[in-house]
């Protein structure tokens, strides 16, 4: 965007952030505020229905589509809603302090994910809250009152069809008399337009409906209280999964299911991590637990199995069978998730053994199931997911990847949180490292872009070879041995968080180009399974929990990302929690997940020979085959 | 039927009974052996399909429908059904002994019901357990366990509508794979002709389908076990209702439950109750207590509140109002039923705060809801419940009668048991008693239509006069005054089964009478309340607990039934009980009672003068009106 190559460019400067940014004319002002670095909150991500990203406009023109969530007074002072307004002029653009708020709570996904969303739906959240003021009883009318108050319901256009759940019985009678036959009742909808009864509290209650939104990774859990009134995330955090004991990745967790009581040691510890999340999350935002109302959550086929307390056995047997792909109905309390009993769970939908909920959850939450062009959908994790298709088709396959990119298997590795070594470079003559960690923080470890981000420097400036070993020639203070071999010194102890040396060793380049060998032996051969080359691709979307500062030209360095042009790609962030969030957000939407599940065909590689062979040919840097990587085996960058 | 001044009469011949009887042309079998006191297997009540109902005829003509129940061969040996039976000529009839097999288990009130039941229905009970032989995964189709289920129940007809109940999941896999892709599931029927899949079992395991039906009283609580696959009673039982302990009556019960703990408390009794005779009729009937895949109940709206767990606390305040006259879908085990995890309760609807499932089951059962004539129905018990109408309006009362007529409330009374003293005369001159007891067993004591009997001679023979005290000139060794007040000698502690004497007090003749006064008044509001005459009553069917063995005439004696023909009187047993098994049976007759619930308009008396006015005018024997009893006072007996 900063190219001053076209034409016409229009300047955005955004106050109190005090930053210019050049745009084309009619481009999106919430585009230009991401892409400038600025952030501005937009929970429901760019659908213009949340109003939480309004502007000023204090100098210039923008062509703006009006809601009715900027009043006419503000209007007039030139409010403005960012995602549904065009550059037409150079412009001044004050971020008002509303519209900051929640930036502590924000991830640096959603900067990224806003604005390349599944489009053309409403907000119309599965989980409802209905005030109903129902007419008391008398001698005339002394039906009971569970009839009242279906006919109270009922008497509401939309609400046809409402199955009551049983345990709204107990305590109906006191609730219904408290504030005088004014009730709020929770309604959870099904794929079918009807309802379920699942809650009823007196008064209007309707202010305080919460729901979780959850992707549920086999190395990282990440949530989001979500306000159902006004699509907005509240807060979220992160942790690791608890199961991480239990095995790095999936294969390991299936195993150590068949041990006895294994599969209930795995669903406590998940379970546990999720409950320890959601205190934090209740904490964070200062609301009432009992006002959660609904749980969503995304994850892959095997980990959707621990949480629920399903045994994995028969998904890593061939044919390699889920229980269910579409989950009924279950509470969440049944699994031991502490909200209240009549809270259920809501599961995006898995396709296979291997392609679960959390692939289907980020093709919604993209909206690439809606476009016309050919797709590749990366989801890099530990479990590494890919799709290939459009609005069409779509063709998927999982290729384990291991725990690399999200601090797995690497001595100093870690998730993308606070003090994670980010950006890096080396200085060709001394071979110091120039560093960036998250927060600006002290330097802790490394998460998954900085280990792209090292090893690409590293290799770029000779220090490691295309085997990934280090050049044994260039020892200095920075590249040593170690009684396990040889290692690149990042961060001194003296510089640290830990104390200690962070250091990225020879092991850990070996385990990362395994890893990253898998996730491109899976894109070729599934592009192989559809005559389809690289070249073909008109987008490539990046999600993962790896961290989002991921440089392109990086990945590609070292074989992880097909060598082709660099804007075909998109990153989303966490492409899962997009999905559930907006699962959790539009009925629609959460329909479109079942739709996507039921259209993908599953490539199983773990039996294909044609993505062995391509294994084995990645294990290099950037890849055996120069002519796969003509920008880097030319060092033309 | 023995009266010899109509034209023609055939005579039916029972063998091995020896037993003749004399019927109309065209009479139906099946009510000629019930009126000649012979017994033959009828669970099904007369509908065909049971099966059950057997005989040869050795000797002359009926006209029968043939169904498929009888084969070829057994036909041209003479077998019919003789529900399916019309008398054409002077008949032979031997009742083979497989009709007679469960002569043991089946009550009186069976003999007597089988031919005043709901018609039209087909036998489809509202769980089925379903067979599928379902394709087993393989690489070209590895879609979920569930959805395979699924799929292969959509295949069949009928099930187009089919929810999960989300326990399925657990375990699935393994059942799926047990017998190589062979199960049975079990699914519940839905008022809409949806279902819910509850259950899932390896193999073929359609064989053992059983059903319980339960009349849950204020005092007794009787239960049969029901045979899905064949429409049959495979055992029944009675006991005391355990809440007795926390009071008589209702109205005690709803004050009891205001305690501390006492919602709880009268749950926990009679749940164990229940409980207790699950195991009893299990062992009975030798089945697995898992085959067992629903729970039927029909009970009083103060007894359903208590059995949920629901506080009854409004039903007794105005305007009266119920938790819920219909139940939403609730688990046996949630309320502490010690059935499989899957089963569900269904309860038939009430009306009322005082008008219970019990009476929609009876409504439901005799199919006073479905005939043109205008028809009293009466369930004589502690609620006194009772409807006025025919198929197109029906208005409905419960005049709290008190626990007299089932042995409540009444020093020696007793429910209707073995050793329960029905039949009763006493000698003009020596006023020696004249006794029967159930099982023609030692007395234990006084059953309800016992007391009847004992009252109406007593009161024939003027050892009591029209208060109901003793002829105090009398006085004799059986007529005697004791430490409080007169009594009535029935049997000697030498006699009897307890080994003291059996008496019937002064005390025990008030409190008949005021609950004979109570139903009295009940029935003569609702005539009133809608502009009619007992002398406008087509019949009038007679329910309850208290005992079969009701002599009409003895209880128009007393002034408990009104004085009319005698045979516009019909008794039913238990209507409750037959409702409750018909709602098992058939989801036709299931969703009757939800429109026999809806149809029906309640009376409250409780709030009502006229009802006042009327049960002091009948606290006398048989009432301070004599002109309302002309048989009676006339002495015409």
């Amino acid at each position: 965007m900063t190219e001053e190559n076209t034409e016409i460019k229009y300047t955005v400067h955004f106050v109190p952030d005090d930053v210019d940014i050049f745009v084309n004319p009619g481009d999106n002002l919430m585009e230009a505020a991401v892409a400038a670095g600025v952030h501005i909150n937009a929970s429901c991500g760019g659908a213009g229905v949340c109003g939480t990203c309004n502007v000023i406009i204090k100098r210039g023109q923008v062509e703006s589509i009006r809601t009715d969530k900027i009043s006419e007074r503000d209007y007039k002072k030139g409010f403005r809603q960012a995602c549904k307004s065009k550059v037409m002029s150079d412009l001044i653009v004050e971020i008002p302090a509303t519209s900051k708020l929640e930036k502590a709570v924000l991830s640096r996904e959603e900067l990224l994910s806003s604005c390349t969303l599944a489009s053309g739906w409403k907000f119309d959240p599965p989980v409802k809250k209905v005030y109903l003021k129902l007419t008391p009883p008398g001698m005339e009318d002394n039906t009971g009152d569970l009839s009242r108050l279906m006919k109270g319901l009922k008497q509401l256009s939309g609400f046809d069809k409402v199955s009551v759940d049983g345990d709204i019985l107990y305590g109906l009678a006191d609730i219904l008399r408290k504030d005088d036959w004014n009730v709020t009742v929770t309604l959870l909808e099904d794929s079918d337009n009807s309802f379920k009864l699942i809650n009823i509290e007196p008064g209007d209650t309707r202010a305080g409906n919460y729901a979780l939104a959850f992707d549920i990774g086999t190395t990282a859990v990440r949530g989001q209280l979500l306000d159902l009134n006004r699509g907005r995330i509240l807060a979220q955090g992160i942790d690791y999964n608890r199961q991480i004991s239990y095995g790095e990745d999936v294969i390991s967790r299936i195993a150590w299911a068949q041990k006895q009581d294994g599969t209930e040691k795995l669903q406590k510890a998940v379970v546990a991590t999720i409950n320890d999340m959601i205190k934090g999350l209740v904490k964070k935002a200062n609301i009432n637990i009992s006002d959660i109302t609904h749980f969503v959550f995304a994850a892959n086929t095997v980990i959707t199995h621990l949480l629920l307390g399903l045994n994995p056995k028969y998904l890593r047997l061939s044919p390699y069978v889920p229980t269910a792909n579409y989950l009924p109905f279950i509470k969440a309390h049944r699994i031991g998730i502490e909200l209240s009993d009549y809270v259920y769970l809501y599961s995006l939908p898995s396709v296979a053994s291997y392609v679960g909920g959390d692939i289907v959850s980020g093709i919604l939450g993209t909206g690439t199931y809606q476009k016309d062009k050919l797709t590749l959908y990366i989801d890099i994790g530990t479990n590494g997911e890919i799709v290939l298709g459009n609005k069409d088709w779509m063709v998927t396959a999982a290729c384990s990847a291991g725990p690399t990119f999200e601090g797995g298997g690497i001595k100093h590795g870690m998730i993308a949180t606070s003090g994670a070594i980010e950006g890096f470079d080396v200085d060709a003559r001394t071979y110091e490292p120039l560093i960036t960690t998250i927060d600006d923080a002290k330097p802790k470890g490394i998460c998954g872009s900085g280990l792209i981000n090292i090893a690409a420097k590293l290799f770029e400036k000779g220090v490691i070879d295309q085997n990934g070993k280090f050049n044994k020639g260039l020892l200095n203070r920075r590249i040593r041995e170690s009684d396990n071999g040889f290692e690149y010194v990042l961060a001194y102890g003296t510089e640290t968080q830990t104390y200690k040396d962070i250091v990225l060793t020879e092991t850990d380049i070996a385990n990362m180009i395994r890893s990253k060998a898998a996730m491109y032996a899976g894109y070729r051969t599934l592009l192989q399974s559809v005559d389809k080359k690289f070249i073909n691709l008109e987008q490539v979307i990046i999600a993962g929990t790896f961290g989002n500062h991921i440089n392109i030209e990086n990945a590609i360095t070292i074989g992880l990302l097909p060598d082709i042009p660099k804007n075909r790609f998109l990153f989303v962030g966490n492409g899962s929690l997009l999905g559930a969030r907006l699962s959790a957000f539009s009925q629609d939407l959460l329909n479109d997940g079942r739709k996507i599940a039921s259209m993908m065909t599953n490539l199983e590689l773990s039996e294909n020979s044609l993505f062995m062979d391509n294994y084995v040919a990645a294990l290099f840097l950037p890849h055996t085959n120069g002519g796969e990587f003509p920008s880097v085996t030319a060092g033309g960058k």
